[in-house]
């Protein structure tokens, strides 16, 4: 199975990123995750995006905040399918980080997920996996009948006093 | 190759779409275009979700405006990746479109593009397949190399009175 | 008298309905309570929307956060009137849910309240079932005389040292 | 059957109304219009209010543009349903008069509907009323029904070229 | 001199108009504090504007949060100079509130201050009077000299260690 | 009486401000119309605010637009009534200007009305010299009473076919 | 006198570009133009910035629309100041360019003019080279004055009628 | 080598800045901090600014909140590079203070950073002293190397547990 790349723009978003790594390991899909900034280390963050498809990445996520261009200069360089992740900071509730992700021009998409949406992420990734993986297309099935029987048995559990 | 579903809300949204058209058949991806609405024909969107996987797409591209569903009441019958195009109508802009595209909750991601990014929704597509497909890998990296020298050529002829 | 319903999106959304069962309680209309995700088990949502004119009830009530598209997917499935109320979470401050739940397309109307505006919901049903009900008319009047005398009543008590 | 009323805040907004008329005449729905300011003519609106259920009707639907005080200040007089429709103005593209609309204080709800939706309005008043008139209710759900054909039709219909 | 009326549209306000208050102490300007809500007691609101004028009131103060109608329906009943205070509440940070009291239709004007700047609204009340009351008008002049002592003061003692 | 000024921060609002003139005109109050910039010629600018008061001025009308300092900058020089217009530019619809004139610091207020508003801002400086002009009450009643025959009179004549 | 380039991210922004260009040359600044990309054509736009300083440039421009990274992209690479101007698209009213322009992380500021506000920004390249050019600081200086001049023949020459 | 100034307007503001001052003393850049506050004390404000440049001045940083004109206001005085923070206040999330630093009209630029950013002031300060400063520049191009160095520190150590 190809891997999926998690890249923070600092490791400040680690916490953002808990929901992330958790939903990757809970359906086996492998990861490497990396602290780069789209602004204090261009030539790393490049260099990454540019080698990914051929290390055996299949689709990049990316988290940052702000004027959050770290999906962006991703993008630029493969044309591996990459996810930003909107990170909400102490200003302006999240909207300069999701629309300095989302609004990217013509020719370099950004998959963009909710802010700070980092376990859809995880989930949009392996979707992207399991367009030719079967086997994972399973699993998230099975995992998407797991998440209505728990909205169900909550229904059923519910009690107004 | 898999197909690409491009879903509109409303036959409306048409001229939006046209980039994504021809973007797609730029890229020889095969793709089928129908108009379903996530509020007036909920069982034909959920249907068509339903059996998407099996019916051979890929990846499902849905556009639509104001309280934008369509993308994410599709994403909440498949398991295919969900590419969510928040299309601009006659007030807010697309803000409207854009939050109720993007913000979905923990569980249903859709991928969503800029406001009226139909053209990047079609990359994103195509990125997806190309996850597999060296062939398509191929020539999306072409296409970014041609848009490169596009830009490099603009630059070189610019010249300011 | 018909019944109220009241859906939640999530279980988490239950502090937010404090207020609206409060309301209905207080005014003796008759309530059922479910937690039904229009993402998660959509299937579950629409069944419920699709019977609830023939089960007896009068109206919906539908709360959500984030790209809520709860109320909507229910109004989508039925004619009787539905309440959204729209719910604040972690980021944006609940805009996100407002234009989610208003900004409904031709056709398919939602009657949105306030975010988080869960007692307004409550009132808002039994105005609709007291179109046709003296005896709740009466007793919503005699709320609103009560809600005005005590409004007066502080008037008169504010001291302002 | 109880009447709707359709006041307005000023004849320029009637354009808006249009399809509010339409649709209840389709609907064959009796409605009064009224032209009524919140605030250069209180008393008259506050008057109509306050008579509006002994005179015979079921609902009121209200629009205005900016600081959109209007529905409110006849929720204010009335416990029947009031449906509030925003007025997109020449700034602010409307947010101030769905702000101004829907965010109304605990005690006073305001059913609102989309920026400009005045079609909505007239179908959510048509389905308050529908709550216990069968007739309407079906006259509703065949609505529906060929909304629902119209979108399929398209679809069908549909070439790219 | 004439009085000032400091209305509320809930008690709930009290702690916002503090700085009210104390202004307007300090000025030895005489006031009347009121509990009376634009929506829960619309009568006393307005039978309070109407006659202010002749009760010896020189201006009004409002202050409220969400769809703030308090200072537009006074304003409504009143050609004296009506001051808007829009409230922050839980939710969109005082938005709503702003834009509900500042974007009064052409005829009926509010003065609108900042959001939570109560302490400007008495301020602004005292220059409306002092237009005709030199010694007012000179002690708004001391206190602004003595503001600007202070601000340099502030410059005059800073250490930046 | 008290003349009225209307400083303008460059005379490509004087569009914006004919509702203004007109206003002042049909209420026979006299006044003054400059344009002033509070960053292209501040000196001028404080000057006239400074003399403002002893040179018989009532009230300043400021109107400016994107980060509309015009207003507070008069009003940091003068304790009369400072009324600010927030003017749309090409960009934001009004909402920079808006802020930038509201949101003032404690101790120095502009009393704000809507974005382009600029009929608004001339009632209020009416108002204002009305606090101690009766003949100028009355004629702003009577503006009123007219303001609200015409609406009525729009009513009554309101036909919808 | 050291050059200033002028960075635009598309040639479609050249219109607005237009001030800018004016404003160097009325300056006597010698600049230089160049179409970059910082998705599109990310090395070019970083082979430039790194070279800019030994290449004689005192100043970046950078122009660019929607989710505007390249501003942040080139000072990512250079420690000389970079200019953004965020450019107004067709959606959003220029509020993303302007977020992703100016809400830099710590360590590389972009210093950010108005949206579409390219003419300040070539004014604020000349009061950087000013800062340490007495001959180009007596420009600016006489631009000002003449500047103020214009305010003030038009305040001279301003009729109301 | 010549002064930063910076200005705050008021002290209240002392917090945001600590990172200015820490980054300007890691320079070893000389600097003055000052109160002044364009509506409290304009004319000292106002006479800093004009005396800037010939007082030693390179640069002003000028930090303010809510309608925050301080930035334009000293940059109406001087030609001398004005770079503004928006400080964030109790309301709006600095979206008030960034737009009303930002959006000057044509003619008075100031250089804008991030809400809060006053770090990154302090550093497009010395960026600008050191155009022509080549010491300086050496300094600012090591911390860039320094501030790389510890984000491919921290990517090192990164582990995922």
């Amino acid at each position: 199975m190809k891997k999926i790349a998690v890249i923070m723009g600092s490791n400040s978003d680690l916490p953002v990123l808990k929901g992330c790594f958790e939903q990757l390991k809970e359906l086996d899909i492998p990861f490497e995750a990396h602290v780069f900034s789209a602004h204090r280390t261009p030539d790393a963050a490049a260099e990454f995006a540019l080698n990914a498809r051929k290390n055996g990445f299949g689709a990049i996520i990316a988290a940052a905040g702000k004027a959050a261009h770290l999906a962006g200069a991703l993008a630029a360089r493969t044309t591996l399918p990459v996810i930003g992740i909107p990170v909400k900071s102490s200003t302006l509730d999240g909207l300069d980080a999701l629309l300095s992700t989302v609004q990217m021009p013509s020719g370099i998409p950004v998959a963009t997920v909710a802010i700070d949406g980092s376990k859809n992420a995880a989930l949009l990734a392996a979707q992207i996996l399991a367009v030719t993986d079967e086997a994972l297309a399973d699993r998230l099935h099975q995992m998407r009948e797991k998440m209505a029987q728990e909205v169900l048995r909550k229904d059923a559990e519910l009690t107004i006093e």
